[in-house]
């Protein structure tokens, strides 16, 4: 499989995903509890991962499988980063708005490249770096506020400490995938196996992360378990396939691809799903949304297209400063 | 002298006419007829131009002037496409609202890089082709008008022939760009020479404006010469030594430069106005201003940075889609 060909499903599943979400909802909130989705997307995840781990351990050629404790003792710690990740977002929103904390998470696209660069020690050029940086500049020119909106007095006048943090939650968010990717590229076992690790830590943190909201609401609603389909229609469960699916193929990705693919996927898929809102949720479109869009075209462009499409010319066509006068003669005898 | 110091220069230049025009304003209003000023900005031109071009002419090597008809005839022309292009946007304005005009205005930015290309025949690259969309791009954001902003109901609500006009607009005020560098260019006349034809044309087409101004008037203020001075103060001296001296720039660009170049210089002066304009008139800076510079620097170091810096990497280090299980497989052994 190509990985750009997995980068595209991944744009299209994570763009349906915000519209799925908010089909979900009933006059504007959540007849389920949205704590059990993303647990229930973990165990179909799981799930997956094992039944194909399953068959391809009866195939000729068995799966790689690493089954020693100083590596299985790794997959916990994406789902632990995660974890302080959710908590430094949760400070972050003390602080500041969800507007401006919308703004700020496009930080991430440019933490990631430099945990990337920093951790996995993959060199980036400098057209790449640039075209990383009008990424995030992409993203947050769609999402600026415009004329005539309301809530918007707020947005960057927060006090420092929230700046501070959403730099913080940035890179902790950042963090956690480049981890993941260093834990699927760090050996050749096979995908499944490593997901059936992955999964298996993350669906434990997630059932600990219900019980904990059980133990703050001193168990008023009765325990996980017997609510956990509560409020489901056809919708909801597709919300939790479509979140399980979208894990699947950034597992894949980290493993066959890298980050930055995955951050291009999102980020398209952000911008697909304000063009589609437009559509569904009658909305009017914006000038910042067409001028974002533009942007992460060229970014996308200037990341992935081969350095000889970017730059197919003879040297002569941009004169160096120093002969300039000479060069702008010759053209001139010319034309 | 380096084409990107007279760039700089003309940068600073441009800025400041911005600045200049505010301040020589009382009341909000002008107290003096401002369509003086761009005639007694031609008159200082030519000026300028006669003066410098008469010491060359004492000179050991006099400067070289083709004087044939055939050439000359040809100077007015830039004159000719700016009258035109005056026309085109006073009837866009009465279709579309200032803040949308300005808006489109931005789109003389591709417009002459198509025109450079198509007239000129100069070839640019993939990454300048992109990076002059960019430029485009990044001044439009900046001038995105913000939450809580009044007056934005009309932007982009006008009547298709506004648009198209508006691009018409932008192709005739690309034409007079390009034209002028052809002027300068078709061959090695004494740039003072050029000057001098070109300005004697302007001052008269200027002159022809003012007398058109006091015909349709009914000549109730007198005629132009008699209240050429009127409310001038010190600012409205130096907008007219300003905007003289920016076009003297814009025409140096012309012979030992070009339109991207000077097209690259107003921009970037726009963005220092909004900026300085932060400052001096103590308005709230924005987001979108923010974004704009980000984007315009990063285009500006795409369109003239080197290739190799741009590119500075062994091919290995952007795995070829192909081959990209194996190489995320030989740097999960080295990582």
């Amino acid at each position: 499989m190509q990985w750009y060909f997995v980068a595209a499903l991944l744009t299209l599943l994570t763009s349906s995903q915000g519209i799925l979400t908010t089909l979900s909802q009933s006059n504007g909130g959540y007849k389920y509890d949205y704590a059990t989705i993303p647990f229930l997307a973990e165990i179909f995840k799981l799930l997956v991962s094992s039944f194909y781990l399953w068959k391809d351990s009866r195939s000729s050629s068995p799966p790689r499988m690493t089954k020693e404790w100083k590596s299985m003792r790794l997959f916990p710690i994406p789902s632990i980063i995660y974890l302080v990740h959710n908590n430094v977002q949760f400070a972050t929103l003390t602080y500041v708005d969800p507007s401006t904390y919308q703004i700020m998470g496009n930080l991430k696209i440019v933490t990631t490249g430099i945990l990337f660069r920093l951790f996995l020690r993959r060199k980036l050029s400098n057209l790449q770096w640039m075209a990383i940086v009008l990424l995030a500049v992409g993203t947050t020119t769609s999402q600026v506020k415009g004329c005539g909106e309301k809530s918007c007095d707020s947005l960057f006048s927060a006090p420092i400490q929230g700046y501070m943090l959403g730099i913080l939650s940035a890179c902790f968010s950042a963090l956690a995938g480049v981890y993941t990717e260093y834990l699927m590229k760090k050996n050749n076992d096979s995908l499944f196996w490593q997901n059936v690790q992955l999964y298996t830590f993350g669906a434990i943190f997630n059932m600990a992360w219900l019980i904990l909201g059980d133990f703050k609401a001193g168990f008023e609603r009765g325990p996980w378990w017997q609510r956990l389909f509560d409020g489901y229609t056809v919708t909801t469960w597709l919300v939790v396939f479509n979140l399980g699916s979208t894990g699947l193929l950034v597992s894949w990705l980290m493993k066959y691809a890298d980050n930055i693919v995955k951050v291009y996927s999102t980020s398209m898929a952000m911008l697909l799903t304000m063009v589609l809102s437009i559509f569904l949720f009658n909305l009017r479109p914006t000038i910042q949304l067409f001028l974002g869009i533009i942007i992460c075209m060229i970014s996308l462009h200037m990341y992935f297209a081969p350095p000889h499409l970017l730059m197919d010319l003879p040297v002569t066509s941009k004169p160096p400063p120093s002969s300039l006068t000479d060069a702008s003669m010759r053209r001139a005898v010319n034309s």
